[in-house]
């Protein structure tokens, strides 16, 4: 694979990215089927990000940041930016000025498979990073990589366009063409559980409110009570 | 082990667990002999949780929620619930709809050797958790575990009725029928504590409050003044 | 090796340990050649420290910790204790009654690659410490180590008397002979950084104002439009 | 829990062991309901090991062997050595003046969720070990554990006198008072196999042979032809 | 994305593949570019396997083998199958029976970013197997995935049709269209060694032979003689 | 730290390092006081070989071997290349081309933190490697390092010209002025252990051969018979 970056790639329906945004990742992989979700490695620098946006992706060599400025050029309004290196890198890939450069476009967050640094001022520019690890080990410019490829990031796989959901719980990745779908998937689940949630809430179990018991029951479950003999397992 | 729900179990004296809840994890650890700690993977999922409960076990297939469900009937007032996968899972288990169940019927929090989701709104909802990792994977209802049973999680081994301590440092289970003693050891321990506490703040060494000098000296502890030539090693 | 303690070893001049602690961590690693810094498992146990100081060090047994009251005594105003097991080790090592005996003397922060406990008081007292893990796993004192002899610490290599600066990005030592020198570069780079901050604020490129469009071009750097067959890679 | 060496706990029935001896830890573990399996992370120390034994267990502390020689004297013919530190070690504490010891009493191996060394003499030996990892790091003899007390190891709970499987797949332990009937089911899941084997080898189909087609259809399998639109995802 | 098999994807030209296998895993990797590595988590069960073919992919759910039993059957002679899960499983996907249906039908090996079980077995047949772990861990058969679609494995991307290659070494991907090139830019590499190889075991230094010196020269690197007071950095 | 070659540093004394190869790396790490261990993710790429030499040192940029050409001119008959990268890295900093060069000086064997390619062909050159992990993942040659500085390596300090020690059970150092005085103590700790490998042979327990009855009693162990009141814990 020669290095490429590849412009203007479709991005998801602006509408479908801004529905998916009320969503929380957990809603939004239920919704498609418990798939598009990064590993839970990635966590956010800090507590209460929580974004929506179009994949700009990257492939990365170890320990090289130089195709990030590459790819701010390709971002637009609404984008997120998808970072993957071609080997296990803890190297500090991303900080505040790149982040600065990212926000005057408008870019909504960061999703690294790596190192970012710079929390502190991240933390209070709020400019949302979810990443592998944070690290301050700084990176070299002199290998290339590709901007805009089909990408696998933390488990994932990730094509630009593509919709990126971040919370606190992770992230997820929704494929473009799927997006209103998913949208709509994600808006259905999250009504059945609003009424779930009283259900609970007033004290009903979920063995009542989803009917498992004949299914536990035909699985062979059995119920005892307590006696001294039984506790030796 | 064929899967089974055990019903009602002894618990630990409510006086002794409500004694327990006063003295931090690391107090109840050195109390009990530095046994009962879990693995320091186990962190909260909020800063600033500090409970303790009575066991109500559950061992669950990997990637599989079922016996959460089953679980929560079987909980009470007071009671903490301790989850272990048989195998690694790094799957969130354990959600919102799941957390508003056990907080409606008085369930101080919940342990697991495994994912958890929904953080942000567990947050809010103040119900706290200690978990390997958070994960919004998404489990399956499909294979039987068991409730109630002695289980192996994150290191430790709990029974059922047991007393479970958990804060900021982690989490500690105290055996059943030592909750009193182990919890009069604690109070014991802190108020010894407390007055070295003081001494410390006074500038005094431990060296000396501990009497250790002659003991480090016996074993052959050395002290040389800095040469140059010294600081090579 | 014969367990020792180094009294006096000289320390990092004062007025560059205060220039030092000016400067984040991702800062004074990038001026002094992208060197010195420890591996990113050290993380700090609250948000927002930030502390320069002298390094006191310690090489520590596995799950003892009776060097760390050893080494308090050789402890002074400024010092940075740092701590090293010669090999794994997740116990909880330090606690709440040996930073009030470091407080007292001055100590800014601890820097262990173990665990660390009482995470809550020691988050209210603000003593920082950057650890490996958070640990209530209690440890016993019997068995030598040595403080002040060089010691390798998460990665990294620390003589007593370097300058340890530490902060959200985690943790870099720099060798006490060089503190003025990375002072004076460390200052000159985050006046360059606070030049270009103001340009990626107004929407410049990284590819401009670092001038890297010849060079990536030169190595071969390919754009091209989007188009659907280029999409399978 | 105060340290304690439990005299001659009841062993599982010989017979029933020697015929477990027969499978592999994967059949065993199968024919139990999938439970008793030990974590992955304990490999053989050479390959081609396969043996059965009642488990004498040890919990240890940290980095602390001394109760390795306590367990030596408790152990019989016929015997496996199950050791778990309460916390995490990769100390080694079990070389070849052990294994000497312990093969003079018939011990058929040893399980450890901690280190092991002299791995070349044990090999030469032929006494087999899992363990967690090879580690020459030495342990102390200072502080008490306990002895064929039930055990949490390697995330399975192990009492003294289950029966331990293990071979190049790892480790599986079966309930004392199960034995018979898990070599009879892991006995009559081997013929099953046996039959299936023939069928596979002569090229037959899973799908066929388990009848999985209709209940793939069911659950709403699609097989499409590849068409390079198809592609993309 | 709902679950789909894709039958009779293209795969790579059959001499490109014969060609490929020639290489080692190394070369093949430098060759693209240092791209198309897989994880170096991925090992062989046994040392000495070497393999070439032709992907059949697989996206499992964690802890559930259904699939692989659709996937034996889109494979053909020349074949690899490769495999992924969803989210980090460690169960044992993939034993002798799966490894006796897909040697029936001429497939070469499994890449798995799972576990892995009989491998005594496996061994003895030379069926060879990269995976994460070896795991006796059983999975069920409940959960839908995908045979045939662009997967994530370990790190890498994985077309259909790809070339697989692999030996002690770990595992490479070439696209499926790139194979032809890729094998002729190995032997190229190959060629070049060969000639480099004769003159490194001639005890000339990898500094003359590929002229170094004057651009480490440039980039600035001392040569001092040794001096004790040099030693202490 | 500006990058530097030393050349010339003083190696240990030739005798000792012959003397201390007869012994393992766990009698030489307890001979000195359980120090120099370097961590067991340090891994043989092969079983069965057992070496000793004098350490070469090189810091590494991560995935950048460059310097490791500039180390081969440094190296001497009967040295051990020792290299550690700055921050964690799986690259395959090393393949057959660097062995061969080595071999051709009589360097004797490479510790590396990091990754190895090419096993296959440094098994059959029967040149042994200790590393982090197998990676065939090519690195760069852009940035310095330094040859012959102290070294903080997998947890260990090593100087240039101490003796590295390495077997199946890991890789420990001795610092160079300590090498003739730690071989004479493994000598005499050898000698020992062959006289109570015979006594364990024959029967003897270590409770009895090193007399530790009566200080387990004194620390409080209690023997008790099984009961089956006492199976519970």
């Amino acid at each position: 694979m020669t290095p490429v970056v590849v412009r203007n790639p479709p991005r998801a329906d602006a509408d479908a990215v801004k529905e998916l945004e009320r969503f929380g990742v957990a809603t939004v992989h239920e919704a498609q089927g418990r798939t598009g979700l990064l590993a839970p490695r990635l966590r956010p620098i800090y507590p209460g990000a929580h974004v929506a946006g179009t994949a700009v992706t990257v492939s990365v060599p170890p320990g090289d940041n130089w195709m990030l400025h590459v790819a701010v050029e390709q971002c637009r309004d609404g984008d997120v930016l998808v970072v993957s290196p071609t080997t296990r890198s803890d190297a500090g890939y991303f900080g505040e000025l790149l982040a600065t450069a990212l926000a005057a476009r408008g870019v909504r967050g960061l999703v690294i498979d790596a190192g970012c640094r710079d929390v502190a001022e991240l933390t209070a520019m709020r400019f949302p990073v979810w990443s592998r690890c944070v690290s301050a080990f700084g990176t070299v410019k002199e290998t290339l990589g590709s901007v805009n490829v089909p990408l696998a990031c933390a488990g994932g796989l990730v094509h630009p366009g593509d919709v990126v959901v971040a919370d606190d719980d992770g992230v997820v990745v929704v494929p473009r063409e799927e997006a209103a779908a998913v949208a709509a998937a994600s808006a259905a689940r999250e009504g059945k559980e609003a009424v779930s949630r009283e259900r609970y809430r007033a004290g009903e179990l979920g063995l009542d409110i989803q009917g498992m018991r004949d299914r536990l029951a035909a699985k062979g479950l059995r119920y005892v009570d307590h006696a001294p003999e039984d506790q030796q397992r």
